[in-house]
């Protein structure tokens, strides 16, 4: 648990950015009491790394955060910024070690939501196994942001074996998907007052590094992507792109629950498409596909599910419809959704 | 060079940021065209780092940029950008490698003057060696940006036998700075349309590497700042805070250039709380500290001055004033320049 908060301003002001004063207050009393660590030391311009590197590569990963609201069903901008940054070092096969942290404060952000946003981010941490080692504060004028944008830069280890990559996905593989799509998409917009519409979605931000652990060691495994912006579809054109192959997806086998569906179908928006925080794409051979979906269904993702393949063919995604069917799932292009991630 | 662009359109829209094929154009043409190395690969969620760190420390900093406008005599946000990492990691002593960066970017913004800012970013990381490792975008609404913000984190290695930092600094200790001091802070005022001015000043902002690794075979080197937001004043408070004893800085041995000293007065500013984007500031033993203005002076900071010293008494910052007296430099409160850096 973090300390009582001292920090007495209710607004985040122009000052708080300056570098004096009131700029350490805000470090100290919000950012470091919720996000201190052996390793943090907001007096220093660099901090040094405990990497134990022997064996493993360094692996990093970068993400900026600009979803909106800032609050949302199932987290918030900061639980969705450790996730996000901890689930691209878990996708590529790495266990997550250090964050970095960059808040873009807007000048008359409530201290309150940022102290709910800071304490979220603590606690996905901890959960993550991860800690911040060093972080930076800027405001800017009032109208010339989004609230709070986040950026956040992962390292982690990863075993220097592992052959997994778009290059390593063949035709004949199969497309797992670790659990529903379009929770994240549906709950952020529904979290925005404008469309006037409330439900009991929820946001499925959370980290993957236990799906992506249990997948590691299949020796089948290709590839794992979570589809955060453009959803599934917008992974499997990655994965048609790189390997020059059809990537057929099977609508009666995608997950996708009813409220989603509804949603989606009442505002227009293909769930295919949108982001998903808390979900993996994998892709593997054949043999190992069944196990996979077996090793999820076992940790309790139910909806865990082989939703697709990889053909020999030109490179295109291509939805099986449940009438038997089949309809061209076109790149994305223009922009259904901005800020939702 | 970069290749030509092959970027078709003339401003950023929201479709850049969702994740489709105007993201991925945004990415591949502008982007990793400028920034492209051996080690961006902007088809992977997180890239491997090959660092040799056998009896060295890994050292991670990281910085968030707003400056406005975002270009300005003598730079732009993207080569403040990678100085300001650059100069973070220095001064800590570190030999900086790689980069990670992250783009908030208005809708609307020119891609003229994305391009420009990512070129100079190109230029600046040859300069420093380093190399940009990893990235994300992100595209926020009209109105709810500054037309482009970064935040760049940076990784180096440091020797391990290194003895830097706050603690390290006694009574009796002086204060150097390697070049005069408020380049950066008035450069941009100027460039700010709103105060009608012109003037031929320019930024300071540089890799300020060079002067670092010149001080750091100095024996008596306890700690070096590069003194940003807040300037030397607010370093000098850092000092005085941490050893608990008084630093004083000697008006006359302040350099400040006279164009610097005229706008200052004109504003209303203090050229000690301005930002400097290519400084150092130094604190060394007595027998190192006229060496390192030697060392300096050798590599053309003919500016380069023993400006104060630290002495036993109470934690603050006092100005000995060129008539003899004394005035107490307070530590910052309210905010002179938002969006400076």
């Amino acid at each position: 648990m973090s300390k009582p908060r001292k920090f007495q301003d209710e607004f985040i002001s122009l000052a708080h950015g300056n570098g004096g004063r009131f700029m350490r207050e805000l470090i100290d009393d919000l950012f470091a009491r919720h996000l201190a660590s052996d390793c943090l030391d907001t007096s220093v311009d660099a901090a040094a790394l405990p990497i134990e590197a022997a064996g493993s590569e360094i692996m990093v990963t970068t993400d900026g955060f600009t979803v909106e609201p800032l609050e949302f069903p199932g987290g918030n901008i900061g639980s969705l910024a450790v996730h996000g940054t901890v689930n691209d070092l878990a996708v590529s096969g790495a266990m997550p070690l250090y964050l970095t942290l960059n808040a873009f404060i807007e000048e008359g952000l409530a201290v309150d939501v940022l102290d709910r946003v800071l304490a979220a981010m603590a606690i996905a941490c901890a959960d993550c196994g991860v800690k911040v080692a060093a972080g930076d504060t800027k405001v800017v004028r009032r109208g010339q942001g989004g609230g709070l944008y986040l950026a956040t830069t992962g390292i982690g280890l990863r075993p220097r074996n592992l052959n997994l990559g778009l290059s390593q996905v063949r035709p004949g593989d199969c497309v797992v998907i670790s659990g529903p799509v379009g929770d994240h998409g549906t709950a952020v917009i529904l979290a925005r007052e404008q469309f006037g519409l409330s439900g009991d979605l929820q946001s499925d931000a959370a980290s993957v590094l236990p799906i992506a652990q249990a997948l590691l060691p299949l020796p089948g495994l290709k590839f794992m992507r979570d589809p955060t912006r453009g959803g599934i579809a917008t992974v499997a054109h990655e994965i048609a792109n790189a390997s020059d192959a059809t990537v057929r997806l099977d609508e009666a086998a995608i997950p996708v629950r009813d409220p989603v569906r509804g949603v989606c179908e009442m505002l227009g928006y293909d769930p295919y498409y949108l982001a998903c925080e808390g979900r993996v794409v994998a892709v593997l051979a054949p043999e190992s596909a069944a196990r996979a979906v077996e090793n999820l269904h076992r940790q309790g993702h139910e909806y865990a599910a082989i939703v697709g393949e990889v053909l020999a063919g030109p490179s295109r995604v291509v939805l099986q419809t449940r009438l038997g069917g089949q309809r061209i799932l076109e790149e994305l292009e223009d922009d259904p959704l901005p800020r939702i991630c």
